[in-house]
């Protein structure tokens, strides 16, 4: 086995086998050479080749997230890395552990003219957990930079070495223990090809995180005000499947006085929860007695955990009825959403139910029972309408994710896909993933991918035009499993702005919002590989779904085509029916 | 006519206007609805819809490039900012006048949980001329804005609009004066699609940059030195067609003391020019006596103007036999890219070109005729190796640059395409364009269909495969001319890898340097409507490019297939062969 003959190159790549960073995402380059040899030749890793930069961090994003341990993507110096950003921004927000490598020119290369040159120390300042910056190594390259920057010589190597290996292991405690992205910028001098074989692999016998739950000490006193609340409400966000405990989840959806509000992305299933929480909110905004209705629906304790939200109809909601106290439990952040947070408790949510739910009893309380009545009501309404529309986005959504087979994971890309996931029912043993950090279009096919190369079922991502055609790069990937499938829900452009207040029907908007096209996937499914079907009515969808499951050769794309005008109309009567 | 309703929309779009920055591209969103609104709407302004924010970047760099004139982004808040990043620091380095209008949330909105909401203030801190950071404006919104940040209410409306004015003419006087990148933020609260009439535009009748050129009185000096220099070295990098007259060219390269050394970028052309720089270099640095020769190229004075230079033999050769003097004439900065720059003339090239050469008289010196007898040695072994080899990517690049008809404006994509076309010489009358700024390959084919938009004739862009797929969104763009035109020289991969040292026939290699692929653009160019041709030999190009070039009913895409692991010997040889 051989590797880079450059310390600072041998430090980073094993400072990642030590942490158990095996998976690495490498994009082609000359500059980090040192890295992609190390790596590829150290049978520990497992490293992928992707050349679209954009493409390749958000692959890498979907491994980390169904993986949930760090994925480091490899690229070389100048603006490839800058292609990495909104991949980056993303798991900043999602909290998805990312370790960004690059490799960078001499810092006396830097804004003298030379190509691929850029300024990469701290370039990701505003969305990244850490920035390791290591020095130039000297050791291997004395003539040259004799030459350029003598000065630099002057540093002893094992000054260099020991601030070097400082960084990188700095920047990796905080990928591990907060699962925050982090940059580590490595600047090499030529020659960059050169090898030596590799002695013993450094080893850290101290790694693995320890979770610290010495906050749930003094739980008692929120415990009691818990078990004396008559009007408390849970509202999950974004949540890895199995995150909590299923008799967790029913006791609190059991008791008369909690509201369970949970989201497609949430992955929690029980019959008391509440899972399309614009179907409630809506109509209340409609009613001609809204303002006594949401002070019924105020609750006095806000129990939030998991990822960010989708509905913006919760937030505002919450926004203007503030509960008097909103704890939120997360291990590593909270973010204050609703402007009334009084409370984060550091810890795992699993571990802060079991504290708070001790001799649980449930509170005698109405809360359920009347909204539970509101609940049913709308999904009983809802089949009726489902009944008497015609194709349009909202029936295709219903049937197609009645379609998907048991265990699927699920992607839902944004930002149309995954508002109209959240108006259905969904079958709990899907693994449902959105990428809802930064809520781009930018990458999700790309994160579905990454997401589903360790996933041992199949993968399945939902999507709309914009956001497919976007990160069309997704699909030049050569990993890419048999059994992955997209379902592409073509209305010609971006249908959602149609909903938007001011939306009208005008050339301008067609153009500067909707993005109006008329495009499909066909010629894209042939230049990278995959099956593709498409459909165009109920009856048509029906047939191909039924074989679009089924195992194949290729991966599959089903193209479903809904009309461009009528899906906003639907939509907004939908709401209109319920209300 | 109507304009968005929020004064912060209207200061952006008002000094836009007032400033003549006519061109606007827009990717779709809400949050920035006023601005789309208020530019589309109003009849001074061409705007374009492009949805990949990251092609639309590079479009409109592609279009201020061609115009020397600033073009805007428009683009929502979140992710879609971070897509504009590349093209970024690719105008930052180019010094391309990019103005970068993004809207965004309130303040108190960011961190918070909010859809799409990132840290969008200073996000491009290390590559931006200026960032304008605008106030949110409160006078539309009081209702809301009282609710959630009632602090923000204490601040008068007249000193938001003073700040935000003094913001966005500070961005302007920037992007205009300097020619760097700059970034206007503003946010919006909602309601954001609400107008109103427009009233007498805003004209700012003090607009205009004036050059400052005092900087040439003790240019006398300079010229006494210059006169009585025997070994003077001009070296010109990326320049814009016409950037200096063909009189004062002359002037230089009939003067037997003057080495002009020219690149394809460099858009200069006299018979006594130096275009390609490797050919010299190559041939010394394989000779037995390297150092003297080098020592007798080595100039007293070198004289640079123009961006950055492609050659990385030239920018080694002089960092280790540095001129006595490096003028460096620019209007804006100076790059010490060989490590010895002494003087900056901040003004414009033709200026100090007419001051340097009054009463002009020829220096007697060999410098000239001793290295031109070099260059015409190196084209006669040129064209005796062209009859001898086999189609590659080396007899391919020399065959199509001869089929270019005259006046075409030609970009080249980075980074074997340019590498290539500085071997060979160019039809004088094209217009030659390449992405050197960061030299990447993530935007080449956005930039050139930019560039075409307001070019009397027709465009064609030289690229290979790597950057044509990284960019395939590009041809996702409905304006695309009938007369663009695109060669593709498809070697299977980055072909350019395997010349570098260290190189090797591994499955490792042809991974992850290389990434080889057996794509074609065939299905690409049915998917966005390209004219599609193909040729895998010299006889079937020559008859491809025949028709090429005639007027079409679409655009057209011809792609030439070269044989992947012979196209690096072929090019090694040659050096071989002329040294």
């Amino acid at each position: 086995m051989k590797q880079s003959n450059i310390p600072s190159a041998i430090a980073v790549v094993s400072a990642c086998q030590a942490r158990g960073i095996k998976n690495i995402v490498i994009s082609p380059g000359s500059r980090n050479a040192p890295l992609t040899i190390s790596f590829t030749e150290n049978p520990f890793f497992n490293c992928f080749s992707i050349v679209d930069e954009r493409c390749a961090a958000f692959f890498a994003l979907g491994m980390a997230l169904q993986q949930q341990n760090p994925v480091a993507v490899v690229c070389t110096s100048g603006s490839a890395l800058l292609n990495y950003y909104p991949a980056i921004a993303e798991a900043f927000y999602s909290t998805i552990p990312l370790v960004v490598i690059s490799a960078d020119r001499p810092p006396y290369k830097i804004d003298v003219g030379d190509g691929q040159t850029i300024r990469q120390d701290h370039v990701f300042h505003r969305h990244i957990g850490y920035s390791a910056n290591l020095k130039l190594d000297v050791s291997h390259a004395k003539e040259r930079i004799e030459r350029y920057a003598p000065h630099l010589l002057a540093q002893q190597q094992i000054e260099i070495e020991n601030h070097n290996t400082s960084e990188v292991n700095e920047a990796l405690y905080v990928v591990l223990d907060k699962q925050l992205p982090v940059h580590i910028n490595v600047p090499f001098e030529e020659p960059l090809y050169d090898t030596q074989k590799v002695g013993e692999a450094y080893q850290n016998p101290n790694d693995g995180i320890q979770s610290n739950d010495s906050v749930l000490n003094d739980i008692k006193k929120y415990r009691d005000l818990w078990n004396s609340s008559k009007k408390k409400m849970v509202l999950v966000g974004v949540n890895h499947p199995n995150a909590i405990e299923k008799e967790q989840l029913a006791v609190l959806a059991n008791n008369p006085s909690v509201l369970v509000f949970t989201e497609t992305t949430s992955n929690l299933h029980h019959q008391n929860c509440f899972k399309s929480i614009d179907s409630i909110i809506f109509p209340i905004e409609k009613s001609k007695n809204t303002d006594e209705q949401f002070k019924d629906l105020q609750p006095d304790i806000l129990l939030t955990f998991g990822g960010l939200v989708v509905s913006k109809k919760i937030k505002a909601f919450l926004r203007t009825y503030a509960p008097k106290h909103h704890w939120h439990v997360d291990e590593v952040k909270a973010y204050d959403t609703y402007f009334s947070l009084t409370y984060h408790f550091k810890t795992n949510t699993s571990a802060f139910l079991e504290a708070l739910l001790l001799d649980n009893k449930p509170v005698n309380s109405t809360y359920f029972d009347k909204w539970n009545s509101v609940k049913n009501s709308y999904e009983a309404k809802r089949s009726r309408y489902l009944e008497e529309i015609p194709f349009t986005d909202f029936s295709v959504f219903h049937q197609v994710l009645n379609s998907i087979p048991n265990n699927y994971q699920v992607h839902l890309a944004n930002s149309s896909t995954v508002r109209y996931a959240q108006l259905f029912d969904i079958n709990p043993t899907l693994k449902l993933f959105c990428n809802r950090g930064t809520s781009g279009i930018d990458g999700s096919t790309s994160t579905a991918i990454g997401a589903s190369m360790y996933e041992n079922g199949p993968t399945l991502l939902i999507t709309g035009d914009l956001s497919f055609f976007y990160d069309s790069n997704a699909l030049w990937n050569s990993y890419i499993k048999k059994n992955f499938r997209i379902i592409l829900i073509n209305n010609s452009g971006g249908g959602i702005f149609r909903i938007l207040p001011g939306a009208e029907d005008s050339e301008n908007f067609s153009t500067f919002f909707e993005t109006r096209h008329g495009m499909n996937a066909e010629h894209l499914c042939r230049q990278y590989g995959f099956e593709y079907e498409s459909a165009k009515d109920e009856i048509r969808l029906k047939e191909k779904l039924l074989d679009f499951y089924v195992n194949s050769e290729q991966p599959k794309v089903l193209e479903v085509f809904t009309p461009r005008e009528l899906n906003d109309k639907i939509l907004l009567g939908y709401f209109d029916f319920i209300s």
